[in-house]
């Protein structure tokens, strides 16, 4: 006796089981599970992938009893269908597909109608009730398919075919081709046929299987699926499997039908049966839209002749398979069938995709009905899904003029007017407008505009440019980056080609998808469903990994903390500087070039700080609070324009020259690796003195009201520690004075923002004093690739779109190279301080795939933009969830 | 019996050894190792460092026995020299003096003359013959040193009184005060004392010994050497040895003289006796410079007395002692010596300083004269030294007015007349003068007049800054970032202070200090000496670690060639494109919006870069040569002055707006962390294609000419494998191609610029195809600390003179943390291609501390510019030499 190598399916047996895929591959392993639990499947067989890897082996012979096994598989389907394959009256007919182990769609060849010939064609056509039109399209698409599939002849000669027969009938659609037409369309089929290969096209249906089959094998090796392989790491020699399966036809007369359906409702989540169909038909009608389909259960709103009323005991049949599929797969499916005659046939079951809305719903729901646990539940929901629920949407079936698509920088949804300056925005904000921000880029003198606006739309700059990080911050709209726009200041209008938008024109954005829309395209509120709670407190029983915020102010405090932060990761001090009269403080500050004149304006700068300190503790009372010093090249808060220029000049009474001298005399080739951080603390120690003491002193004031404050001190970008040491030291020299002065004790932690490669590497001397690192993967990004983020725009689409990158590392994390800096500075610090408090405050730490990482990697906490925290908290505990994932240092 | 503390040397005989220095420190040793070996040392004991340790451990006592044995002793030294401590009559003096296993200059206590008392200062007064004044200075100095040093009485109150002394007399000068002036000045002394301590000046010669000794092991402790010791790494525990000596003079009468002698010419490092005396003098007044010292031997060009016809016998003994000290010492040594009443005394001996033409001959000397080996004499050489004889360099007793300093970023001395842009220093170059360029920064376009200057001289950029860089590659001499500087390019004149210099006035550039001097100082031309090229023979027996250039022209590869290089490292292709016609080409290349555009000028560019590649190969000929892709952000190329936009308009037929726009277009935040390197050859893939075809086409051109070439073809700025496979399929693809055409068949390599830290982390994937590695240590550095080299300047000064970093990193390089990454990148590398080779091509690759660190790493070359050449070869030498020395992975 030979080995088994085929596979049979139907009539509720079959050969295999849902967990042989290495040999059934994918749907082969689906086909016998879903027949196995009584789904009505039209039967089939599978033929394994062992043949496959002999066949590619032995140069396309086939192991022996191959042959008898598909032959008696054959008339086993036979037997079940009722008809016969080569049956010239009532013919069987077949599809051959492949379907490896790993999904590879549209990579390998499939044959359709297979058994059709020019007598079975008469014969069929009486079975379709005589709809000749419909079975000579069929056979025409066996012999396209075969003879491009088996034979080797050209898909385009083919459409070549229909193309003159289309012109010399002065039609354009195939669908207005009648029967003769297919007819004389078959008739050329053959003689291309006969040229090309020298031989008919095989009348015998044996003949046809076996071509077929072959031809699917051999397609393992053919250039675009090795290619697809090699891309996605499949392995070469797994080899694919055949499925050879019965075709049935809901277009077939009166007790014919075809439709789609899932389990439960996609868009809300509800527990009903959802879906709909159309009689006499086939799926492709469907979903080409060509005639109206109706509902499966009864609707209010329309009035249409459901499935339930028209066929019910089809439609109780369904409702049987529904409940089945549900408590088998423990998951809402989504389905295809075909009822043929009277016969319903399940063509094909798989997860159904769901809003998150819904997704929270059912999620909650099954683990309710017992079908899951809460762990799965958890694991059920992409975190990146929750943006959708906290963020404003545009509704989804509305008429959009898409006018360019830009970086989606910042989630939600802003319907507003065009302005082109911060100023303009303001003005038309206080006039209680909606406004839309446009700008070439942004510049932090532009934080008010963009705080009035409700959406920011820039043309330069990335997922991590000033305008990018600061609206995801505020949780604003912002579609960053879009290289279409052509922006005129002057005359106060942006081109798109040749598309004209002035201000005060309406326009939208989606900063979900980047893209940019003419007019007012309507919006949907954000709400939190009752699941949404329910889940994200099963999240927070199984997550171990803190998630903290980076705000910079008691609003955006509060915002996250309602969203769950533990605490805040990072709070700029720099952001606070730029308001009103702070900005002229600063400027007096960076501009006086003495010791003395910077003391005197850091002393107006002190109470101003001080207060925004104590905001920001009242805000968090209980949490921590992480504050970073002063960080950005000092450059930054200088006035640009000519007006502002004066501006300064007169706040500083020097002239305005003397400004611009100073200012110029501050501007550096490379700022990202200039004068900045804790550079500018070493050099100006008074800097860092003011900050301290406000953040002591504003400790200590909230203290005596009862507040419970948690300072942790950041000194940013340490690449030595010499530099931490000086730095701390005047830190808690500060702390200890001012405490003592007010006769309070505070506990606080002076740690360090790790972000410099050489601090990484450096980590054991680093972490001999201080007393928390926080990974600042941006920065650390940009220099361990040494891309800036504000110019790798012009080659990393690019990168990316060539799969260099496997995506933008300002948005995922690049775990072999930064991350492997992250794993070192960890392992480094807390090697010589066990106690170490380590967590990141990058972009990265409210990114699903970072989190993990960061996870796994054994930090403390991660700290994202308020917006950000329900989808780390979620990430966080699918880490858990997931601690067997491969890391990087498995590779 | 007690345990040993005290050892004696004197009169040929001494306990201790020159091995010794850790019980007796190292000038304890040194007198010890002097006295043995007959040289005639003022007899003295050591009192060992345990004792120190002891009295610190035991608040001030010593160990027993210590007492009796120092008694001991000191009856030795009285035997010896023929008097007694404490005879009222011809006393017997000590110094007592601390001397550490380490030297710490400065740093600890000191008394001298100790053993004067009321009484024996009146028969030391006849003992040098009267001499009063001398001897009432002598007493004074004891109870001055002795009142600070043992009794805590600050020193200001004795200047103090000496200062009201001279305001009485009149007088400006110690020098001025009589022997009853010095009178007075001792009975103040007594007064102050004992006012301020409540006791008298001790009159018994051991209370004063014994208050030395215990003061001198006290300031072991002092917070001076405390600190000392922690900046220097040396452990607190090792304490202080002491060592009591008998004082001798030279001033005492007619048989009585000093001086200071080197056993070979410092400056020749001729084998002649070299040095100076004066009778009847102390040490101090050959050195202060009062009275005119003599020659030791007849000089022919001054008639002046000789020790030699002076004082024959002592000379002959001299002459006996420099033969011995150099044969014991296998040194040039540099010697102090007293003769006190026709009695020879050696105070010192250390070893000589010399120049480098010096060092050389007496090295190579030595060797023939079996003193030391060839090893040693490689040793001997200081690397850097070997710049003073590659250089011109100013002479060295001449008058100059430095008008400022600057960063010595290319050593050299230059004088010329001072112009102010690169075309006025080629039009007065072509007249035949010499100029300066002076710039506040040079740009690429300076670059012909860079080369038609004598020297460059600008205001701003670091030791890296392109004018630095550039300058080093052409061997010119220039002086960076001289911040003093205020260039007004309108008037054509700079200033400093209020100092004004015009175009045309002359000026002087040391490049080897940095210094700016008024007018024309005259200079020194190099030369090498027979002994240069003998001991660079020596050293290229020993060295392993091969030594390239980074030579970008056929002349500068000659001179490198010259200097011995082996190879090319590094050729910048970008260099080739900034001359004449070229950089229009360049610029149109650049300018172009299509890739037909770009095809069209680098057809142009193909021929000449073709014959740059010629050039160069030719010259190297057996030599490989590295030639680096196009490097820079292409907007360095663009043109940023008003007529030079008007001339490209005009070349590219234009209109200069639109040249202002796409100029615009590609400026860069940060270019240094942009779209350069690899990044531009995969975005323009034709550029690298055009640049592999010249090099391949020269190749084949030169080899039909007979020339060996070894093409070794760089891709830079690589942070991922992608980035290398790509470009090195793209030049493969090229090379086979034009090689095919040509019917020619050159050996060549395709490799990458190891730059960014990601590439170290992920070099082991890099390296599976790169062929060889190259650290970019320069760019390496700037992205592992993140410092910007042309901003730096802001705060590394600070840092360095701060100790936050041991140096600037960008000339020695940092072995801790970008060392960590050539040392990680090369283990990976290897550890998939044991083949690779692997080299260094940064500014460290002439910088001997960092030579050795890369021979310790285990890399196969270093590159550097043709003048660090013999520099380099002799640093890879001695890293042989040194190689048990520990690396920062053994800390």
């Amino acid at each position: 006796m030979s080995d088994k190598y085929v596979y049979s399916f139907g009539a509720g047996k079959a050969d295999g089981t849902g967990r042989m895929k290495d040999l059934l591959g994918g749907k082969g392993a689906n086909l016998a599970e879903m027949t196995r639990i009584g789904i009505p499947v039209p039967p089939g067989f599978t033929i394994g992938t062992d043949v496959c890897i002999y066949y590619s082996r032995h140069k396309g012979r086939y192991p022996g009893g191959v042959k008898r096994q598909v032959a008696a598989a054959l008339k086993q389907v036979e037997s079940i269908m009722g008809t016969r394959f080569g049956d010239a009256d009532d013919p069987l007919l077949f599809s051959v597909r492949s379907g490896a182990k790993f999904s590879m769609p549209g990579m390998m060849d499939t044959v359709l109608n297979l058994g059709l010939n020019d007598r079975s064609v008469k014969g069929l056509t009486r079975a379709a009730g005589g709809d000749e039109r419909f079975v000579w399209d069929c056979y025409r698409r066996l012999m396209q398919m075969y003879g491009s599939v088996v034979l080797d002849v050209g898909s385009e000669h083919f459409e070549e075919i229909i193309e003159k027969t289309k012109k010399k009938r002065k039609i354009r659609l195939d669908t207005e081709l009648t029967a003769e037409d297919w007819h004389g369309v078959v008739s050329a089929y053959k003689k291309l046929i006969r040229s090309r290969t020298g031989r008919a096209f095989p009348q015998d249906p044996n003949d046809q299987l076996w071509g077929a089959i072959g031809a699917v094998f051999s397609s393992w090796d053919n250039p675009r699926a090795v290619t697809y392989r090699e891309l996605n790491d499949i392995p070469h020699d797994l080899g694919t499997a055949i499925n050879v399966q019965a075709m049935v036809y809901g277009n077939l007369g009166e007790g014919s039908a075809t439709g789609v359906a899932f389990t439960r409702n996609p868009a809300t989540g509800e527990n009903v049966f959802y879906g709909e169909w159309l009689p006499n038909a086939q799926g492709e009608d469907v979903v080409a839209g060509i005639r109206t389909p109706l509902p499966i259960t009864p609707r209010t709103d329309v009035d249409l002749p459901s499935l339930k009323e028209q066929m019910p005991a089809i439609y109780d049949q369904l409702e049987k398979i529904r409940s089945k599929l549900e408590k088998h797969y423990k998951e809402v499916e989504d389905v295809e069938f075909t009822i043929q005659g009277g016969r319903l046939w399940m063509l094909q079951t798989r997860t159904g995709k769901r809003t998150a809305q819904a997704a929270l719903k059912i999620a909650v729901d099954m683990v309710k009905e017992g079908l899951i646990d809460r762990e799965e539940a958890v694991r059920r929901i992409e975190p990146v899904q929750l943006d959708q629920l906290l963020h404003p949407s545009f509704e989804d079936s509305v008429d959009k003029t898409v006018l360019a698509k830009g970086l989606p920088a910042s989630p939600g949804a802003a319907v507003g007017q065009v302005v082109f300056s911060a100023e303009e925005a303001e003005k038309w904000a206080a006039d209680g407008k909606d406004v839309v921000l446009v700008r070439v880029e942004t510049s932090p003198e532009d934080i008010g505009g963009m705080d009035a606006a409700s959406g920011i739309l820039t043309a330069r700059g990335g997922m991590t440019s000033h305008a990018a990080v600061v609206a995801r911050g505020m949780g604003k709209c912002c579609v960053a980056g879009c290289e279409a726009l052509q922006v005129d200041y002057r005359k106060k209008l942006f081109r798109v080609g040749r598309k004209v938008i002035k201000q005060g024109d309406w326009i939208s954005l989606d900063g979900a998808s980047g893209e940019v829309m003419e007019g007012q395209v309507p919006t949907r509120d954000p709400e939190l469903s009752r699941h949404y709670y329910i889940l994200m407190k099963w999240v927070d029983q199984i997550r171990r990994l803190k998630v903290r915020t980076n705000a910079d102010t008691p609003e955006d405090s509060k915002i996250a903390r309602d969203f769950g932060a533990e605490g805040i990761g990072l709070c700029r001090t720099e952001h606070m500087f730029f308001e009103g009269e702070r900005i002229n403080a600063m400027r007096e500050m960076i501009l006086a070039e003495t010791e003395e004149g910077r003391r005197a304006a850091l002393k107006k700068l002190l109470p101003m700080q001080r207060k925004d300190f104590e905001g920001i503790f009242k805000a968090m009372d209980g949490l921590p609070v992480t504050i970073r010093l002063l960080d950005p090249p000092l450059h930054e808060f200088l006035p640009h324009e000519e007006d502002a220029v004066k501006a300064v000049a007169k706040a500083l009474k020097v002239k305005p020259s003397e400004v611009r001298r100073r200012a110029e005399a501050l501007v550096e080739f490379n700022p990202m690796l200039g004068h900045r951080g804790c550079r500018l603390g070493i050099t100006y120690p008074e800097i860092s003195q003011m900050q301290a003491r406000a953040i002591f002193e504003a400790a200590c004031n909230v203290t005596k009201r009862g507040v419970k404050v948690l300072p942790e001190v950041m000194i940013p970008l340490i690449g030595t520690e010499q530099e931490f040491n000086i730095l701390q030291d005047i830190i808690v020299k500060i702390a200890e004075e001012v405490m003592k002065r007010r006769n309070i004790k505070v506990k606080y932690l002076v740690g360090t923002m790790i972000e410099i490669p050489r601090a990484c590497l450096v980590a054991d001397k680093v972490a001999q004093r201080a007393e928390f690192f926080s990974f600042g993967t941006n920065d650390l990004t940009q220099m361990t690739y040494g891309y800036s983020r504000d110019d790798s725009g012009r080659f990393l689409d690019e990168y990316v779109a060539n799969d260099i990158l496997p995506g933008d590392p300002f948005q995922s994390l690049d775990a072999e190279g930064v991350g492997q800096l992250v794993d070192m500075g960890t392992r480094l610090g807390r090697s010589v301080n066990p106690k170490l408090k380590v967590g990141v405050c990058g972009e990265h730490g409210g990114d699903p795939e970072s989190v993990i990482f960061f996870h796994n990697v054994g930090l403390d906490y991660v700290s994202c933009s308020p917006y950000r925290v329900p989808i780390a908290r979620l990430a966080a505990a699918q880490a858990v969830l997931e601690e067997t994932r491969t890391t990087w240092r498995d590779k």
